[in-house]
């Protein structure tokens, strides 16, 4: 049993093809610059050198042609035939309120995702022609459509409802969807796991940080919040995103910098959160070094990082009258130890009794909090693919 | 010792004179559709009739001579002559960062004001009126600014800079300034002294509930958090603001609707909130009452207002490391039995033990929770007035 599962985007195309016997990745790889010269396709396998192709790629189906060629070539690849490849899970942005659960992709489904585009403008279109491209490609391979808002579908209405002229809702569905639902999914489910609990038991909070961050609330196994909104500008400072602000600053700003409603959402996506604020870089790292060394804007860009998670963490133990577990994945939630500390520092109301030993770890599955600690605290590497997988597989078995 | 406080809005003046011997009020009223016909002063002394004068106001200037004719009045009056009154205590809805503690009102001073009156364009011009109109009419009187932002100056920094580009920070002054100050510093000082505690050793959490309506968090008797930011659009649900919303909402609508930023914010401020999403009213009880008639939508406004008070006290508590009060205070704080009911059930993991029997209490100084319980919740009604008469005779005593 083996799945391919693709994620796409506007120009690239992103691929894993998994052993699902052993949960074993065979392959993976990503191309780039789709629909733009000097296109090229990186193809990796675990304990081989990567290879690499270059070749432009009109569309997002050339790409797929030549990772066909690259899987099933007699020298290095890791198929046969295709019909070794059992199935194809797709990434897809949004399903908006129209598709909430993980879907099998027929043509319908596939027209009916165009819908969604206005959405996720960025994403969704490149997400339909990988399902396009796929149909040419693999003829008659089943595929299905993994939502990464379909984790939230269960968020209620209290939380998903912005405080907004109600007849908004109705006519362009602006509500909170939520992103980052397959991580925090998948990322809940291992939690649960590590404690030897069922999840249905638990009160969990994932915080998924990297350049996007988001944090969820999962109450049973059913995630009841998430700080992502009606896009993912919303919520936690990001890399260059700034997250919550007071929503006069838009048109306070408009009329000041003489701009646009979209020249400045753009400023807000793309120079503001920990760039904007440090005026250094988009990336933790590079933000920690800076304020080790003394910058103080790259400190404050820091220091709202860590205070926003904190907080949010605090609204979502709220939300859940409690907290079993927090766990932490994503670039910055698996490998920054110094912000997992300093968010998990002065938590002791929240029951949090933090190892400062355990959390000297990089990427691994790790409990952080030291023994008997009321509320237990993890890093677990996220597994996007995998989750997409699983996924796939269940649909087309039920 | 008698201290006049004026609270000015852009056509009305509200007042109250002090006696600061006892605390006790001796006279109030309001002035109302200055700058416009048909204007009305009300003039209320307990336990007497009001006094109603018909009268056209131009300025707030005439206002105030009508309010000395009915204090010193020698049928009804409270006072022989304005000798009497020691000082006059002006609100000043905000100081940007300019003027951070309440300060003697001199010339400088009310010149000053006027570049805070870009932050607060409804009520810094009449505010500003309402300073030049006492000094003519009472010449020589001392007078001080109190600011409803200055208990707000201690937030630290990572929690009211926003994470945008620095620079708007520098050239705009950006960033959370916090509103409700007045009120939230009466009654963290009141919860403290109804625990029979000193301030230093508390971490309270004051919900100022009305139809503007924000949190904050008093550590030590030093306020760091507020969930009003720049202006007082941000945070809860309010009877018709929208509180906080993804940024993307505004340039999303004001493509949709082809509408200007400024109109859009002009929703998010007047037909937001409350109103918005219930489509009923903005006033709570109708709310309430349409809620529990059966309407959905009032319902959902009703559960949206419940679950952000409740969210933010969680945040709050991570803020701070722990909670030891929560005080409800505002039209809907003091009055809303059902609405404090409903934000403190399911807070167990906060220390709230609700007494559901104490809690039916409308507008007065009460303990809500149970003997024992960890958290102590409470009703206290705001006095913003006596207040700022506290902060007036302090600033001129020192």
């Amino acid at each position: 049993m083996k799945v391919l599962v693709i994620n796409c985007g506007s120009s690239s195309l992103k691929y894993q093809l998994i052993d699902m016997e052993n949960e074993n990745v065979l392959a993976n790889g990503v191309a780039e610059r789709i629909g733009m010269s000097e296109g090229v396709l990186t193809h990796k396998q675990p304990g081989k050198d990567n290879v690499v192709f270059n070749e432009d790629m009109p569309t997002h189906k050339e790409a797929l042609q030549i990772l066909v060629k690259a899987l099933i070539d007699e020298n290095y690849g890791v198929i046969k035939s295709l019909d070794e490849i059992s199935s194809i899970g797709h990434r897809i942005t949004t399903g908006g309120e129209k598709y909430n659960t993980s879907i099998k992709a027929d043509d319908e489904i596939i027209k009916g995702l165009e819908s969604c585009a206005e959405l996720a403008p960025l994403h969704i279109p490149g997400q339909v022609m990988g399902l396009l491209g796929c149909k040419e490609v693999f003829p008659g391979k089943e595929m299905v459509c993994v939502f990464d808002t379909s984790f939230h579908r269960t968020i209620p209405k209290e939380a998903y409802m912005y405080p907004i002229p109600y007849e908004y809702y109705e006519k362009y569905g602006i509500r909170k969807y939520g992103f980052h639902g397959i991580s925090h999914q998948y990322v809940s489910a291992k939690a649960a796991k590590m404690l030897g609990k069922d999840i249905e038991d638990l009160k969990i909070i994932v915080c998924h940080l990297g350049n996007g961050a988001s944090v969820s609330a999962v109450k049973n196994g059913r995630c009841i919040e998430n700080s992502m909104g009606f896009t993912p500008l919303d919520g936690l400072e990001m890399g260059t995103r700034s997250g919550s602000i007071d929503p006069s600053i838009i048109p306070f700003l408009c009329e000041k910098e003489n701009k646009s409603p979209k020249e400045v959402e753009d400023i807000l996506n793309k120079e503001s959160g920990l760039l904007g604020v440090s005026g250094v870089s988009s990336d933790c790292r590079d933000i920690t070094s800076a304020k080790n060394e003394g910058n103080e804007r790259a400190k404050l860009a820091y220091d709202i990082f860590v205070y926003r998670v904190k907080t949010t963490i605090g609204a979502y133990t709220a939300a859940m009258n409690g907290v079993d577990a927090i766990a932490f994945t994503g670039g910055i939630g698996e490998n920054a130890c110094d912000i997992r500390e300093a968010i998990l520092t002065d938590m002791e109301f929240f029951g949090v009794d933090f190892d400062e030993k355990a959390n000297d770890v990089r990427g691994k599955d790790t409990i952080i909090t030291k023994e008997g600690s009321k509320t237990t605290c993890m890093v677990i590497p996220t597994n996007e693919e995998l989750m997409i997988a699983k996924e796939t597989m269940e649909i087309l078995n039920s």
